[in-house]
């Protein structure tokens, strides 16, 4: 892996964004690496809702470019004893808590190596802010090329959501729900053919226009993921789908 | 039009900011143009509203320089066979869904060209997320230099919404009403002189501190254009102006 | 001060994102400025509440390196005769109107000088958008290093909010509401010892994992200031915290 020389850092975190938190994070990359592009992913994670926030770092992981540096921070156990993490996935860095957040890129890619981050500030970290005081800053010092990757010590076991991809359609589950309104399931491509049928739903399709406005569809969407969907409404509410509800088939 | 080194490229979308969307479609341009500046016009958009999307559409083309590219999606016809275009309005581009968006634009520039966007990536692209497979890449290939104009072709007939600048007072109608509850109307100044007086408002004012705080008044605003608002307070929603409300003078 | 080839300019606004006001500031700096980096603080400032924007404004300037330009607007009294202000803090520079917005960080730092701001732009600006069209330019101006220093006058007594940093205990107040419920104080580390003690919250502690989930707490933040917290849970609804709130100890 190569970092360029305007690299990019992304952040992803449930800070929201009515207060200085993210601002100041990003602060601290400029303070080390003033020519790095940086970009929101999201700061609207629902409050420490890690399940969320690794799924939509994975999404963020296979977008991005070789030498990408993700910051995120969904993290209730601040302040506790949980571990930062460092790792390396598709070619590209994550920075985050070792809470599980790493675990649908973690899934998803092949490539994965994994460390404890050790590095600290000389000056103590505030209790409260270690995305800010430690995460940020050594996402700087990436990007400028003057991290000591021997602040990090190899971490095999990261912490893992009990959060799978499926890898049958009896797993099937819904993962995420996007703001449209569009269920998200852990059923990749792979486990569907021509006869799969999703239940009260209907057949796999290609694109929304094979339905009526109103109507439920399930397709391969943009997440490369099965997805339940209603045509220009919102499945979530008119079909009660939440993360964790169970898709069937037959 | 000259594409400068580092080219400005702003979003303006119906996505919120809740999910990785936006974020995927801004990895896409920096695949293609590492320099380019990234700006946000507003992903706040109300869900598949064309109507505001071409109102804000309109003031981002008003305010950037030369050369900038603006990817507009809020697209309802996702999916279906509505085409895409490529348009350069006001020495910069546009690059959005042919549904209307382009429509306010189109209105008050003279100097429009209008094309059907041809190209497509190698991958077949995602059936629902033509932003970030189609419009985005494309963004960035301009953005970089490396877009070959070949894989567009004429349209001189775009999709334009039933909605104008108004050529006489007969016309006036609000158009946009923003955060604060500022009505925004489509009447230039040109047809206004002192003599205009708009009705259960008063006459034409400067600035806002012309009547007092609650108290109602029109001027022509940061638009460009005859405003309706309440001074420190929400005028749509005091006066019960919604997008459509005529609006009468005498 | 030295403002760097790479300048950052910082936005703090009550704008809120879903209009196209943002970008149109951004658009004026980058017109200036190209090779600006942007950076939102935020734009969810409640609409003209001038002291939770000082607040904001203040941790942004204890957060961004030397030279940093920050642009905040949350204005009022826009289209009145209020002036506009330009500051140097911290090594860094404040541009916003002269209405308060400048207390918080007048206050923490020793190294402020104050000026008005009295450059126009040739074309007369809009009566209601000066954050457009008078102070991004301006931030422009000052980032490109053309910005002419005669365009201002020497502004010993700007407006400064009645809201001041405690010199003893009896006069701590919460100074500020963060997303999460967390109450800020006006209260700094000076002022408390081992033996301070939170009427009905209890000691100052460390970290949040001193208490149990859903407990009150108090520590000294992420702003460098004591805080009232819930562990995992939104202290300001729980404890009936607001601005202004008196925090008593014993």
């Amino acid at each position: 892996m190569t970092i360029p020389a305007t690299p990019i850092v992304t952040f992803t975190t449930d800070f929201g964004t009515s207060d200085a938190y993210v601002a100041e994070m990003k602060a601290m990359v400029l303070r080390e690496a003033r020519r790095a592009t940086l970009v929101d992913v999201t700061h609207q994670i629902a409050g420490q809702d890690v399940v969320s926030g690794a799924y939509v770092l994975e999404r963020a992981v296979r977008a991005f470019p070789e030498g990408t540096i993700h910051v995120c921070v969904v993290d209730p156990g601040v302040g506790s004893d949980r571990k930062l993490l460092i790792a390396n996935v598709n070619e590209q860095i994550i920075l985050a808590p070792d809470n599980g957040l790493i675990t649908w890129a973690y899934e998803r890619f092949s490539d994965v190596s994994t460390h404890e981050l050790l590095w600290r500030p000389t000056q103590e970290p505030s209790a409260t802010f270690h995305g800010r005081d430690i995460l940020a800053p050594v996402a700087g010092l990436i990007a400028a090329g003057n991290f000591d990757f021997e602040h990090t010590r190899r971490l095999d076991r990261p912490v893992l959501l009990d959060h799978r991809i499926a890898t049958s359609l009896a797993e099937a589950r819904v993962i995420y729900i996007d703001r449209f309104g569009n269920a998200i399931t852990n059923v990749p491509p792979t486990l569907l053919n021509n006869h799969t049928y999703v239940s009260d739903i209907g057949p796999i399709r290609k694109t929304f226009s094979e339905v009526e406005i109103g109507d439920p569809l399930a397709l391969v969407g943009s997440s490369g993921l099965l997805e339940i969907a209603v045509r220009n409404q919102n499945a979530a509410s008119q079909l009660d789908l939440v993360v964790g509800s169970v898709i069937r088939f037959r």
